[in-house]
């Protein structure tokens, strides 16, 4: 691994900067040979006491909320810590990557600023799912481009065929299109139209339509879907494997069956909630993951060990 | 209870008119003061051997399949079994409703010929989900209007309202929009425009945007989305369940934990798969059930349940 340094950026989650301060220091304490970079308000970071040495401040004290527009916020020229992280990013060699758990459009826009790849439209974001078969499946987009055109969908399919390619080894990943039957008949007009231009595209192995109930089934590599239909499919999985488990732990503390932890144990691994939890930025020059509002410090740790990996890996745009 | 009699067309599902035909066996043995009226081919219906004077045959020996264009083969007018099912029910007040397990559209093309209600613009299919609160949710719609203008949600506000109004005798039932975002700044451009024309819709109680991972958490009675994104939904939560639970019991067996078997029937009673098995179409002078193309015997008789649940209440459009 050669970069050596994750930029966090500290605003704009639910849970407040003192807990991604404390997804940083946890960042530091598991990966000796990492230096955060923290975008945010100077006093805060330096009251939180971490190792100087391995700590740059990135000064910034505005954000932007879900209720801001982030192309305004964008030219409103404050020291906005997303933007100033995104920025650092694109000018940092040793920079692997950015983490944010903020407003998504603030970060989009951001990204198409400072980090957008020489190849790439416009940026998209992936989630990568664990499948029934013991795979992964990399679901793209997830919430970045809520309306899409079908010469998008077809982007996607690239983006996230270079991903898994690069990530995951594979030679020809199998693209899918996530529709409402498996027939090429089924579709929304967006759909039966990127449907009609992937079955015709270069360098693209389409395998065809995927219904909402073989998400994680494992019969593509890559699932192509507008960012509303995949922010559908992400959080109605997660939302359901919740509820499923909640009802598995309410009847065991119930009926007094001390098996559940163990099963429990099991579907939470099996559906690893820390790999959903997180997005992966497809079509920058470095990369960003975009985690959960709600996310705590575990899952800021979690995220560095995927920007950790990826670094290994020598994978993405870099 | 007035009505007695529930039609059920044979055609068109995956596992064939014989499986059909063996739901409506154990529909007349379940329900002794029921009668069927199976639209199919005369001499299969004869060959099965029910007892004549709760059977009745709607001859047609054409079906629909999801390669065909169905508005195409509605005005073929060949026996086609699904529109001599809708056109019989149009007819005799006798009738219950409808069960169905084959293609959507030419479900709906029917619907909209034979028995479309006067104050309706076009029908929609609602699932029925079970919640977390112990409640139920009407999703609508979920595959029947893919492509969906503002107004139609809108219009499915309305109908899922009057649903649940009549069925669960809520007063005013809490409609959601399915959105990417809670907030009202979120959504596609279809959900923007439709909040801004829910929220001053008078008769419709609008709490505003849910995300994908609160659909079954009891926010709202009903919950507006196009066909797409509806299908999505459904499929989704099917899909997850299923795949948490067959993991369950893969892992009891592995691990020889007997006590898995009382927690995945508790799980199946909980989130009731044969009431997430059946579309209720609304805005229809009759009541018509959407099976899955991959119902069995057993999801046919707990539709004819529903049939006659609703007839007791004496709900929906009679």
């Amino acid at each position: 691994m050669e970069k050596r340094e994750i930029i966090i950026d500290l605003l704009g989650s639910d849970q407040g900067p003192e807990e991604m301060l404390e997804g940083a220091r946890l960042v530091l304490e598991e990966f000796p040979s990492i230096r955060v970079a923290l975008a945010g308000p100077r006093a805060l970071i330096e009251a939180a006491g971490l190792p100087e040495d391995r700590c740059r401040i990135l000064e910034a004290d505005k954000t932007v909320t879900n209720l801001d527009n982030p192309v305004e916020a964008f030219y409103r020229k404050e020291p906005v810590s997303v933007f100033k992280a995104l920025e650092e990013a694109s000018r940092s060699d040793d920079v692997i990557g950015v983490i944010n758990a903020g407003n998504t459009g603030a970060l989009f826009a951001g990204a198409i600023r400072f980090l957008l790849a020489d190849k790439a439209v416009r940026p998209c974001i992936a989630a990568i799912l664990p499948t029934t078969q013991g795979g992964f499946t990399c679901l793209v987009d997830t919430g970045a481009s809520i309306d899409c055109g079908p010469a998008q969908l077809v982007e996607f399919a690239h983006l996230g065929s270079d991903f898994m390619r690069t990530l995951y080894k594979l030679e020809s990943p199998r693209v899918g299109l996530l529709s409402n039957g498996a027939e090429p008949t089924k579709g929304n007009k967006l759909v039966k139209e990127a449907h009609a231009l992937l079955a015709r595209e270069e360098g693209i192995n389409f395998v065809g339509n995927i219904e909402g109930n073989k998400t994680l089934s494992g019969l593509c590599d890559v699932l192509v879907c507008d960012g509303f239909a995949g922010n559908q499919v992400l959080k109605n999985s997660e939302g359901m494997a919740v509820n499923l488990i909640t009802e598995i732990v309410k009847y065991g503390k119930t009926h007094n069956i001390p098996a559940v932890q163990e099963i429990v144990g099991y579907l939470m691994s099996r559906f690893d909630f820390a790999s959903l939890g997180a997005g992966v930025m497809l079509g920058t020059r470095k990369v960003v993951l975009k985690c959960r509002g709600s996310s705590n410090r575990t899952a800021i740790k979690n995220a560095a060990r995927l920007l950790v990996n990826l670094a290994e890996n020598k994978t993405l745009y870099e």
